[in-house]
């Protein structure tokens, strides 16, 4: 089976114009302001204006712990989107912008695929409409008062030796993880060690995707602690009196972007925070749009449901207010074969052949990471649906060995072909997910505000991802108990931990028990609203590799991009 | 007299549709991309939809050598293309696109003032349609492939301590001027020194300006070089198949930018090269369009004459093979008085108040630069206008100083009122401007191609400075001869020197002679297409102050942006 690529899919697409989506989303053109052909932002003020519309169902799309090949998350929510209108629905799908570094690094671009994709795909995975660069931007002029501070040794007094705060850059360049900056002469600033980190991993990108509005940006920002002073006292953005220049320059990325899929549903592409030390959802004010601009909300949730939709659940819809009705598990007969420990997935490799013969079995023999996902999105009372991605080499018989796990596990199942056949094969799944949204919710968060930092860690690490206890190495436990000292013990947390595992070990498949996390290190992003905990080894900033997907990059004679993929 | 802040200014004008302003040029709405609501791109199809109207008449914009203070060249260059209207004429402004990193340390914005400004105010200081982020952006991707090329040892062995691209942000950053990378572990690449200038310093920022489309923005980009062999063989950004993906990047932000100054006239805003190492003027592509979109185009070249318009005769003409009409000389009384030797002046700072007071003969004792100034425009067969650029504590009998000390070296000269009047206060000027724009040109390059290097150098510091030689350390001749042997003797070149004096030690005020041009350090900018020399500590990365514009940004409760001046 031949399908032209995703770059080729995409060109071919008629677009309708944007401000036609919106009309359909309510919106009208005095809220639009465009960017290039294929995208607008939406002016915030549209969040009162749509507020006496009626409530769309509001659908989290998670998934099972997925390869390093990734499970076809962004595909399938798009897909869905696109099938509710077959189904005559009105939905509106919400997904993250895609980072621009991975782009030109391993991945290539992230806007679906297939015939599930966000159009034009080339301004999608490039600049969009800047906001990447805003918010890298944003963060590098905190930096640079930072270093400022120090090299004026301004009040208050700030310890070089206790900032945190590093410099990002949206671009996968190892050799600026570690860093001397502040050499050569006096004028040249001091001398400290420091390093940048991937955009996406930049506490203003996590903060920009929890604001629920301008002002509440504006504070967010000011709350941002770049280290202390030598008495241990947090000193913030505030302090340094960079928030409103931060604000400013983020003044436009607040808005959400408007594009399309290829079928003419509107998205919502918007902030596109790291899925382990951050929410890895998107925006709080596109689902706040998004909420009143149709019949279903569809939006994304990174990685696998213990992580993404957990955070959906107690960070994301503890920040927005917003209560889901169901949520879609993305699962793919690969992921299932990953987990039964039989085959090995390495990243821009071709799947071992034994792994793509017909094997219901090597199906069933990896359930037990669906079946607890499942248990992922019934803990927090939300419906689960299963969504069956399926690839070209795919057998009838290993969907129904999906199907057969879904539904003894008790939840909804469907296959889904919307990346070879467009909406009108997610036709059967966006039905399942209508279903699931009008059944009562009986949403509840895992945890209350109120509870202790260990307790909410607890949580998470044994109702989710089935371990039997949490273990704090002796610098965490004493970084846990100074931040409940001053005042943050009422923020949710966020466990940054591998994707390729429920536990924290990358090499433990299917739902591993009888394990206990190991927590090395604790930190605040107190702007953003939550405090992170290190379990395993965290990379903020990628690598290129030897032949990294930019050396495909170019123009052809008409100027057209080629090697996008 | 007391004016409402420039922000305030621009935020009260009523914009016209860009459609319009585009329509008046000839352009019409099938070649917008709108970006924001102040902002469209234009694309490169219509330097060839225009070919068939007339040509423009060509004037550059330059100055006398300017106090740190700047002496108001983007405001006179706004002023005039106002004024034209106001005499019948339709005239376009080209002007370079501000920096954001100095938007938030000494200067604040630059886009005009007071009633000559670049409307919106906020999107031509701020990210405007992200062409700086995309410079940024295509510069680090390079330079993370350098990085990744010598982690992995790859063809062609480039040697580290050969490397002489570095990385770009756009931020006052001083602690990064110079740092060590690649620490951390064998992962983290190889250590080595380098650090960061600011994005107007990128030679890809140069490169844009110059190229005059798409295929030979993409031909340059290849041209670059990073690096050498241990040998000491050219290594390119072709070489580390870099520069597809540099111009993906790139793509959209070699389209000019259209906005409109707070009357209605078009302004293309494109590129922004540095003034010292680089050419200092606005692109090539963006004056290719104006050329044939009304009857005069306005187009700025950075700093004194001797910098900015001999770079725009000898370099950037070269590159787009466009003959100017005439060139204006921005004068004011404060610069006449600064070159008198009399005064010290410190930006950031106000004015010694003894210099403000009345005194013609502090201005005739100041002549000298302006009639050199003067004597640099013609030396290229151009006809020269001295703009009186009024300041509001200005004295008449001052005014005439300056008109006496133009008129007695044979320039028109005009005050004009731009600043606090508008149009209407520049129509003296404009009409003196066309009417020389209307004198036959006899236009001509200081040198031809063939020169050799240090006969056009030469012909730089002898003809436009006033020095008596040129001394070239023994390093910098070793470097000038290899550039010759590797074929670079064709490009023209770029002297690297203060712009606060017409020689190259910036304390020697009017137009010293008898001096001798030390030419310290020779690079060559093989993708922008010159060789330069360094003269004189160039500061490639600016520093903020202990207390920068940005701790005075910030919103307002109604959203509105606060203290960007």
């Amino acid at each position: 089976m031949s399908m032209p690529s995703n770059l080729a899919i995409a060109r071919d697409a008629v677009l309708r114009p944007l401000t036609d989506v919106a009309a359909d989303m309510g919106i009208g053109p005095h809220l639009l302001e465009p960017y290039g052909r294929g995208a607008a932002k939406i002016d915030l003020a549209a969040i009162d204006e749509l507020a006496d519309r009626p409530k769309a169902k509001y659908v989290v799309v998670s998934a099972i712990t997925p390869t390093p090949l990734g499970e076809g998350k962004t595909t399938t929510t798009v897909g869905i989107g696109q099938a509710m209108a077959h189904l005559g629905h009105r939905a509106t799908v919400a997904i993250r912008q895609p980072s621009m570094g991975p782009t030109f690094g391993i991945k290539g671009g992230a806007a679906g695929g297939g015939y599930s994709q966000v159009v034009p795909m080339e301004q999608i995975n490039l600049h969009l409409t800047g906001d990447m660069h805003a918010v890298t931007a944003a963060h590098n002029q905190l930096s640079a008062m930072v270093d400022s501070h120090l090299h004026f040794g301004a009040e208050p007094v700030l310890d070089p030796r206790s900032v945190t705060w590093r410099r990002v850059i949206d671009v996968n360049d190892r050799a600026l993880r570690n860093i001397v900056i502040g050499l050569g002469s006096r004028a040249d600033g001091v001398v400290r060690e420091t390093g940048f980190d991937i955009t996406a991993a930049s506490e203003v990108m996590a903060l920009l995707a929890l604001a629920d509005s301008l002002p509440d940006m504006r504070a967010r920002l000011g709350r941002i602690v770049v280290g202390s002073t030598p008495d241990g006292e947090p000193v913030t953005a505030e302090d340094l009196r960079a928030a409103g220049a931060m604000t400013v320059i983020l003044k436009q990325a607040i808005k959400p972007n408007l594009m399309q899929t290829l079928e003419g549903t509107p998205v919502l592409v918007h902030a596109g925070p790291f899925g382990n030390i951050a929410t890895g959802n998107s925006s709080v004010v596109a689902d706040r749009i998004g909420i009143h601009s149709g019949e279903f909300l569809l939006t994304e949730a990174g990685f696998g449901a213990d992580m993404g939709a957990e955070r959906f659940f107690n960070i994301k819809c503890r920040a927005s207010g917003l209560t889901p009705d169901a949520a879609v598990i993305v699962a793919t007969v690969r992921a299932l074969k990953a987990h039964s420990g039989r085959f090995t997935v390495v990243a821009g490799k071709p799947l071992p052949p034994e792994m793509v013969a017909e094997n219901p079995d090597d199906v069933h023999a990896g359930a037990a990471n669906l079946v607890k996902q499942i248990e992922n999105i019934r803990v927090h009372g939300v419906s689960p649906v299963v969504a069956i991605n399926a690839f070209p080499g795919d057998h009838a018989s290993e969907h129904d060995a999906i199907r057969q796990i879904a539904e003894a596990a008790g939840a909804r199942v469907a296959v889904s072909t919307h990346v070879a056949d467009g909406g009108k094969g997610g036709v059967e799944l966006a039905a399942m997910v209508a279903e699931a949204a009008h059944e009562p919710s009986s949403f509840q968060m895992l945890y209350p505000d109120e509870a202790s930092l260990r307790d909410k860690v607890s949580a998470i690490a044994t109702q989710v991802y089935g371990a039997s206890g949490v273990e704090y190495a002796p610098a965490a436990a004493r970084q846990l108990d100074r931040f409940t000292e001053l005042g943050l013990g009422h923020l949710p947390v966020c466990i940054a931990k591998t994707h390729l595992s429920i536990s924290s070990d990358p090499s433990l498949l299917g739902a591993p028990t009888g394990w206990t996390l190991p927590v090395r290190e604790v930190r605040a992003s107190v702007g953003a609203g939550f405090i992170y905990l290190i379990c395993g080894e965290m990379r903020t900033m990628p690598g290129l590799g030897r032949n990294p997907a930019a050396m495909q990059v170019d123009i052809d004679a008409d100027g057209e991009v080629v090697g996008l993929y």
